[in-house]
């Protein structure tokens, strides 16, 4: 198969689509990040990259503390805003009707419509060029009840969505079932030959 | 909406299913890896977690050099596979028949049919606890051209898939269209009120 180089470039697929507050001066912010994911198991670590010049950022320094909220398909006009608005014009909390609470953190403000919001404290931070790396330590992780089966998550319920860039950037739910993981692999260990 | 504390926690859907590349002992080992994303965009940088005992984080710290390869839903038994056998005790390059092949770096090595390859050389490097956080300059994006539509990525023909973890882990592909980015949040605009 032929192979065609790009250039570098920031191409990795799918990508979440991730709400990430802040308290700036006292007032919760979000902006929309689909630069982040889990960075350790144990303890538990996100890593999220902000772009230099964001409001949430401001809120970030002032705390060190933030949170990562996970907005479901029917917040996608939300989800959206939030990365097109910023918090030093408007009040996206009032734009949104985001509905505002915070954990034992005290200073992570997160949002109650999304299903899941992670509560989370500065642990790393990197200045890598255009973005800082947070890495922050989860603290707490809120579940909306009624996105619970079983007292467990449910993504069927969470409904969680992608951000794709190409080649128009938007936004997608999951679709079908590929495989099991840990398990429609097996498969191939038929194939293995010791080394 | 009642929320329920689920404690700490490794939270943040969808991830990508990754397959993270090293050459180790000169030899190529492919491992599976849902905690990555992009890290930076000026310069471009990723950065995936792997956790200590994995045999593909001897070739990372050897070479200093390591690959992200983005397998299309046709992979997804080799996705799986490389998840759960070790490149310490088999040859996964033989049992997947990946064409292993490499870029400008040297020591990093890809597959090919894979439709998106990462170059990518270590820049930092964090020790979380269990995982190792490495941050990698991307230094080429190399494509197959049978994914590309007027020269661009087309992830509709590049067809990548998530891992989610809950309520089962399993492998999906995307779904339904939610709404164009960085368009569809517009009509939020109407109800700003300016601060």
């Amino acid at each position: 198969m032929a192979k065609v180089q790009m250039g570098p470039g920031t191409c990795i697929y799918p990508m979440p689509t991730l709400l990430v507050g802040a308290n700036v001066d006292g007032k919760p912010n979000f902006m929309t990040v689909a630069w982040g994911n889990i960075a350790n198991a144990e303890p538990p670590m996100t890593a999220v990259a902000i772009r230099a010049n964001r409001h949430t950022r401001i809120g970030i320094e002032q705390n060190k503390t933030f949170s990562v909220n996970i907005p479901s398909a029917d917040l996608v006009k939300e989800a959206d805003y939030c990365g097109i608005a910023s918090g030093a014009r408007v009040d996206k909390v009032q734009a949104c009707r985001f509905t505002v609470f915070y954990g034992k953190l005290g200073t992570a403000p997160m949002i109650e419509q999304c299903p899941i919001n992670l509560e989370c404290r500065v642990q790393h931070s990197l200045e890598l060029g255009s973005h800082t790396l947070y890495i922050g330590r989860i603290e707490e992780v809120h579940a909306s009840s009624d996105c619970l089966t079983e007292g467990r998550l449910d993504l069927d319920k969470v409904k969680p969505f992608a951000f794709m860039e190409e080649p128009s950037p938007a936004y997608y739910t999951l679709g079908e079932l590929q495989g099991k993981a840990f398990s429609v692999g097996r498969e191939i260990k038929s194939r293995e030959q010791s080394d």
